[in-house]
């Protein structure tokens, strides 16, 4: 535990020092570019540290890297030193990590390789992979701090479940990343490690809560990083970085064991879930964690195995069949940006280039009506949370994601409710829940009413939404969460795919536009120019029922392929 | 709607008027049992209402029921007609019906019939078989009052989800049954309709809060109920009645679209589940109810199927396999009277003579933790909700269940705490969720180390418990929730199965106790007088894991067959 006499600033300060001396010396970046140089993906392959064997390391696919780790074609301690010197490398540009084990992670990779080499066989699906965590994850004898300087020092005692499950399916856990204080912003600034950037632009955020991991996968720092997500933390970063991100139904895998905010919050709890530059590395991830049974070992995990049936479509006329996909092109609240709305354009195409039917989701139930429900949930008890959690270091609680935000004494003035909200009695919120339970099932009664105009005989298969009114924006601008929560207001699941396309000024122009929604729709109107968003990855989000995860990520898959095949003629 | 400027007595009573007008009159009792005929079981069948066909029909079992339903060897109607007639007549004698609708019942049953006749095919796997519903569902232009005198006019304008899922697979509502107001009580009692009495003995309490369901099941007067459990609701009513009842775990079977009690309050919600005479028909409704998708119309409602691999105890050893049974003799807080006592002595001999092996269940996680997390959570607006529910009217709330309570000014000395309780700020709130979060995990840690001490390789596979420290006791006793409520707080899949055997008092005598765990454990000991509790059927509870819901009725028969085998010999 850092020493009580203490302040806050000196922790952090402290706390940094440490980090950079679990450092290796060696894979310090001597030229690094300037504050200038917005665009970094291509940093870690020309700054000279990586091995040409490395970099195709980093570049392969998960398929690749474990059927390779599992015949021994590269060892555990190869493919993890090639991801740990990458993660570095990420690190000293957009400032991803928290937690740097390097050494542990590679005598585990060394066991790992003698197994395979006594006894001819992988200890598990994940056997020899380096996987990342966000700095939530309970790992023995690691600090876990969240983005508070309260929490440096905590050593967690034991495992997580997941993290028992991820080490017993072979994984190689070699970092943590970073996280907002509070985890309540969909950026990633905190006190302790402070502001990852988004390697594309670094001027623009690299989203959050699960930042860290977003713009470590961007940098190819990990193959398979695992985030968490109550309203947007693993897609926001996944779709601001150009990655796939999952959010499980709540439930789906095992979060038992770790640390959170909003402790007790029964009514909207965060799911577990994998970001990663393939569907099929998401893929990966649920499927191994399945399999260890995780209702077994976490009271709170739902006895669901990995439905290989789901996946081929059972529900959705079968593999190969054609689905019908519902495009929202906007939450009648905040209409999204250019480049936005020509991802979902793009997508549209595609899909019905690829012979699926593709209609309009017109929502009935207002999403803005869902949105109030969740907010009032958090805003029952958030703020007491938050001052308990900052209480032990004094540290300030952090009002703006902004760059002026990195002074302590910063307020600005559109801090959203819930923050300074002084909560509410028991049954108050009890009202709001239940409020939520019934624009759920009206929801889902207007999903299932659309069998009428899908011309499939099925409901619409799944939804194809924006991920935000906006690509990654500049610092402290990503503050519409609409797109993401309702999703999880209603549960269901989502899944963030790059469109593979990114912001082009000569083709995302501005639009003039009259008539507005209301004054947020105006103002973030007139926040766009295509230069401010240049080099963002556009992202869409593909929904799906609740506790679907299999036909989701299968479907998300197909619109991922109609894509690419799109693209590349066009 | 009732007249607005009627008060609620008068509201009740012309409730209680339209009710009786309701029953056919030619089912009236001529020579009602006097009040100091305590056991009624045998009169459905004496008192000259029944033919000797609507005998056999009542008496008959689920399978063979649904067999000659499908088969036209008996007609819907028949079967209605016989099962209506003997719902009236328990009516009578245990005040048990709330709405009682045979007209609409007996329409139905012959569209039933003449579809079967037309097509040749049942419409689904409960075709043609009434099923009796608590008075908490919703039946489109049906009242549901749930025992609130405010409530008395309101007709749904829709079915609900299980109702409809119900229909479409061929049952036939006829009656709804009674509840205690609030829903708060393990008992049944309210001023619209009074109190349900227990068959067995009638100055015994049938239990609650579906006790309605509890006495008509017990004389027949409906082959299958559905109730609801958020702390024993269903289990309790079984035990006391000598029934089978299923606690599913939280959203294995639809409620959407349906009433209840604290709404909104997310934390523990109540489930939905069958009792019935016989756990073949407990079986029949979990496994239809899946059939019908429910998780594709209600929000709620967790995907998963019907798992005949599970009912077939894949993760217990396989079918026919050795199965070892921790048995636990008290909670460590109430020991339960001698017979409840014997209950589970005949119950582990029974399974020791069937080969199974059995050991003792002492929770190292405390019972009384967990009841007063949960506890706690009801607390936080349980008072509100009901001041909310009783101000249209008001009704007084209902302050106890004792014969003296019926008197709206009786104010008892022991009213439980959270009746009363001002509830509580959000945010304390989840501080007592989240205590009940760690206590559930540390609960599941203790149960997988049993692996050690049962000599199968697995853990302990299922837990026998008492129901509650005492069988059905008299009307206001039945205060004690602890043996049904922490399986509750911990969301295990829970089975009541009646023993067989009830209170004799030449076998149940008082057993001399010098040392209590406290002052309730001593006044509940000093309560047991084996003739007070003449007769009363002794249930058991045979527990499982989270959403193991075919397991535990798998398992819940090999009991069953157990106890029937041992004690035919015995």
């Amino acid at each position: 535990m850092a020493a009580p006499n203490l302040d806050w600033k000196q922790i952090a300060a402290a706390k940094k020092v440490q980090q950079g001396l679990t450092i290796p010396k060696e894979w310090i970046i001597k030229d690094l570019p300037s504050k200038e140089t917005l665009n970094v993906v291509d940093i870690p392959e020309t700054c000279g540290i990586l091995t040409p064997k490395e970099i195709q390391i980093t570049t392969s696919s998960v398929s690749l890297l474990l059927k390779n780790l599992a015949e021994a074609v590269w060892s555990s301690v190869e493919v993890t030193t090639a991801f740990a010197k990458r993660a570095v490398i990420a690190h000293q540009l957009v400032n991803c990590l928290t937690e740097v084990f390097i050494e542990r992670a590679l005598e585990r990779a060394a066991q790992l390789d003698e197994i395979l080499k006594s006894t001819g066989k992988v200890v598990g699906p994940l056997h020899g992979l380096p996987v990342s965590l966000k700095d939530q994850f309970h790992i023995k004898d690691i600090e876990t701090t969240m983005g508070y300087v309260s929490w440096v020092g905590k050593k967690p005692t034991r495992n997580s479940v997941l993290v028992d499950i991820l080490e017993a399916s072979g994984a190689v856990l070699y970092v943590k990343t970073n996280v907002p204080q509070t985890l309540m912003w969909l950026e990633s600034f905190n006190w302790v490690f402070g502001r990852t950037t988004n390697p594309w632009n670094r001027s623009l955020t690299a989203g959050g809560s699960s930042g860290g991991e977003g713009a470590l996968l961007a940098l190819k720092g990990s193959p398979l990083g695992v985030g968490t997500d109550v309203a947007g933390s693993i897609r926001i970063p996944a779709a601001f970085n150009g990655l796939y991100g999952l959010r499980p139904s709540i439930g789906r895998v095992s979060f038992a064991g770790n640390v959170t905010c909003l402790e007790g919050h029964d009514g909207l709890p965060l799911v577990v879930g994998p970001l990663a530059p393939s569907i099929e590395a998401l893929k990966v991830f649920m499927k191994s964690v399945a399999e260890k049974k995780p209702w077994i070992i976490d009271s709170l995990t739902i006895r669901k195995p990995w439905n290989e049936q789901e996946y081929n479509l059972v529900d959705h006329g079968g593999k190969g069949g054609k689905l019908c996909f519902a495009i929202m092109w906007d939450d009648q609240f905040v209409r999204p940006h250019p480049p936005v709305v020509r991802g979902l354009m793009e997508t549209k195409k595609a899909l019905l280039a690829a012979g699926h039917s593709v209609v309009d989701w017109v929502p009935q139930v207002k999403h803005i009506d869902l949105i109030a429900a969740i907010g009032a949930m958090w805003a029952a008890g958030a703020m007491q949370d938050f001052i308990e959690a900052v209480a032990p270091s004094n540290e300030p609680i952090i009002k703006s994601m902004k760059l002026e935000g990195e002074d302590p004494a910063y307020v600005p003035d559109d801090i959203p409710g819930f923050r300074l909200s002084e909560g509410m009695p028991a049954y108050e919120l009890w009202k709001h829940q239940k409020k939520r339970q019934d624009l759920r099932q009206e929801y889902l009664e207007h999903w299932n009413a659309t069998v009428s105009a899908t011309g499939t005989g099925r409901p619409v298969d799944a939804i194809i939404s924006p991920c935000a009114p906006f690509v990654a924006p500049p610092h402290g601008g990503s503050t519409y969460i609409n797109y993401m929560g309702v999703w999880n207001a209603l549960d269901y699941v989502a899944l963030t795919i790059p469109t593979g396309l990114s912001v082009d000024p000569k083709l995302d122009v501005p639009v003039a536009r009259q008539d507005f929604f209301n004054d947020l729709d105006k103002a973030n109107h007139e926040l766009y120019n295509p230069q401010l968003y240049r080099n963002a990855p556009i992202g869409i989000q593909v929904v799906g029922r609740n506790l679907e995860e299999e036909a989701v990520l299968a479907m998300g898959g197909i619109v991922d392929e109609a894509l690419k095949a799109y693209l590349s003629t066009a």
